[in-house]
């Protein structure tokens, strides 16, 4: 019984590894992309039962899929531990749950969409595209807490001093930030700007001020921080593959300490000849 | 007495390095600032009076923190010297000072949204950003200054020769130069052009120009400018650890020297040698 | 005969590689680009008479050129083994197809405007930048295809929810997308999330976190691509040419291995000096 | 005679030079230039003639202050032949053109706001600044050419195709280039988009495919050539004083260079010690 158990999960795992099998599973998602592309078209109602029937096979192909997947683990443990798996599994079920009702029907396309990025788990460039990502994020998340602080002190100013004038831009903090983010953009900023420099003419100083932080702020610090996490990616990849500059320093330090090695070799050999000629 | 001075000034040290402590003081100013945030939405009476109380235990708890901090150094010139407690020490003290009049209750408000920012001075992550920030100021400020002569050249230029045209929008040097900021942030900048080309049809050129100008001015230089500071503190941290290409670029100069010395005293025993052989 | 037509492509090769015959046909680029734009004003008779005599000549003389250039080559074979000769030769050979009647003249107009790309082809600096251009275009492929994974899972979301509020901007999942895509160049997005948020008051949460991923995903992946290419670049001119840190580092990585070898025969001497110390 | 005219020269290096004389000189230039910021609001007669009065003063002040810095030098080729030096004479001949007539004063005042430009030549930061702008030029050059092309090309193309649509944005090839320009910025592109898709459906495919390759070619070159200049600078300065990993790698170099002569002069002295063992 155990060995047809492990005669069935070698098969999953050829099956798994399979270049046509993957081809495949690319071809759906991307099919299954299109369909819901195709229902935000005004389309009859012949075409709509066909859109209902390929659904319902995709989503059943999506399970066999990430079952055959599952079953060629050897513990079911292992294919949670791999993020790209967990995220899978979870397209999958969510898209399993019987949805009824209209409003719900919404909800469920909405979230068979998210189907499209189990293209970023399929392909493997995406995949390295999207790790670079993450490894950016900690550090980008500092970054944000600072512009949030400062969207949040213009808020409060803002709010504060120019509720009256425009409660539709300025009515709380909430909105007011809303309307510095579109500052920020400068989407139309200079018509909130001459509204409030009718009350108040100093105004622009405070829009001034907010556009040159946060502008600063971001162009410091994002590129700082994207040039950082592309350097240190590109000195690992070159050092390990002794490509380029980095991977040249390397090697020259690998084969310096050789050298110094071989030098106090030599060193203690010279010496031993010079106290054995002075002795004599 | 000396020794209950110490006594207590010891306490206080524990309590300030404490992490509990320091975490209540974060979850205090973030409690200030969302108090300051509700102050911003209509909210009714009872709840204002809450706010009212909460506001003077925050001012209150900020005033004996920074009591303990400073009795918990030696001298108080000590607490002072770091510029993070100066700053600490003027926003608290600015918001005892007691203020009335409707008029002043506004800018009361406003000093207390400034506490916000003690939040960059708590969290480590956020006063390594500032710093970095800090050290690419004065680099910017040249290029701040060069970005200013542009605009004041443009803006005479602008507000001599549309005036007539549109006083609203090159009434004097001043308001010229607020409309060639907009410009520069291409906000409804080909309104502001369609209204001058009307009378002066070349007058695209001076747009042309003056876009050219700053766009190439500000991304070369900040671009350049964030660079150089980023590089600089990367190698800097690499020297020092050690990792990294200029880490090992480092190791590599330490070792070289290193060989250099022993190849001298190897080369002297070696010539110690064959004239040895020689006088033999 | 044979060598009458070596005879004669020795001729044309000098041709062709004559810096007057270059300046020539750089000139007469330049010169069917103003004819092209001159079509465009509102011209008399004459002068389009003039302009349609011009257009031939220079139709012929590119037709000369490039036999000249093929005659040149030993084969012709080799002759379409360059990129850019390809690009010439169909550039050439589209201008030459006769067009007739009032629709068609336009499509022909139209053509003809590409001739202006063969600059690129005759001025070296502006091939090396598009070589560089170039390499970029297969790395920048993956992150176009990201983007518009984001753009397509957002056009269906947004197709979806807002079609009601404005069928003009949301009414299929494409007229979403150029919606999205104006909305990510920030031209007029908030009137595009005021009018959504009458209807789904946290419409805006859609907004901002489509701009920030794009915003992030694109400017961390353009800049982290463009100074990729241009690192790799820099460090193989550098190498090749021995100037800058990469190619002193590539100068040292040679005598750090001469040295070693070196040193090797000399600890191999040394080596023997001792034995042969021991054996007497 | 000629000691009293070097005597003379000598005194005048040391105004040049005087710390002093460099602060008036510019304290004159930002007066001036405050001068010009006045008269571009309304002011009345009596300040208009002290303004009048304080013109001719610093025109003739900075007479005698370029004619010092011609004394000052031993021959009058050497004072041109520094580009900065050139630059103050242009600006200081050109105001003493007198100008008369109404027409004529606006031209005087426009020339006159150049003045600030010495501000440039004054402050060292604000030189170095400038020449690494210039070294930039030549390659960005390149750069624009290829811009200038791809507009020509789409110029022609949208003048042919939308001419009929709307004369006022594609009237001719020029027009149409602005109106690109405009497109370029993202300044309401889309209400020139929406217009022309009316009559052609298809042509969001023009404006995506010309925004993409501008901000692509745009963003790719700009970012490539800053980048490259700022490296050749950092480098050379980090290799000249011997700082930071380039510097490092220049001393490793020079150092290595060292080793290998001393391990060559060793291995020749093993070699005699060697032979002679031999001999023996």
């Amino acid at each position: 019984m155990s060995s047809t158990a492990s005669g069935w999960r070698e098969r999953f795992i050829a099956l798994r590894s399979n270049k046509f099998f993957e081809m495949t599973v690319i071809s759906i998602i991307i099919l299954s992309a299109m369909m819901i592309g195709a229902t935000t078209y005004d389309i009859d109602q012949t075409w709509m039962t066909l859109l209902k029937v390929l659904d319902i096979s995709v989503t059943l192909f999506f399970l066999v899929e990430i079952i055959i997947r599952m079953a060629a683990e050897e513990r079911i443990r292992n294919f949670f531990k791999n993020a790209w798996n967990v995220f899978d599994f979870l397209i999958v079920t969510v898209s399993l749950i019987p949805i009824d009702g209209n409003e719900m029907v919404l909800l469920a396309r909405l979230l068979r969409i998210f189907r499209v990025l189990r293209l970023v788990s399929m392909i493997p460039e995406l995949r390295i595209l999207m790790n670079a990502l993450t490894k950016a994020i900690p550090r980008i998340g500092y970054v944000v807490l600072l512009m949030f602080i400062i969207f949040y002190i213009f808020g409060a100013i803002g709010s504060s001093l120019f509720e009256n004038i425009n409660p539709v831009l300025w009515g709380d903090i909430a909105i007011a930030m809303l309307t510095l983010f579109r500052v920020s953009t400068f989407e139309d900023w200079t018509d909130v700007m001459y509204e409030t420099m009718e009350v108040y003419p100093w105004s622009w100083a405070y829009y001034l001020v907010f556009i040159f932080l946060t502008a600063f702020v971001f162009l410091n610090m994002m590129i700082g921080v994207v040039l950082d996490v592309m350097n240190e990616e590109h000195e690992k990849v070159n050092r390990e593959s002794g490509e380029g500059a980095a991977g040249e320093v390397h090697w020259i330090k690998e084969h310096t300490a050789k050298m110094e090695q071989r030098l106090e070799r030599m060193e203690h050999m010279l010496k031993q000849l010079t106290e054995e000629q002075k002795n004599r």
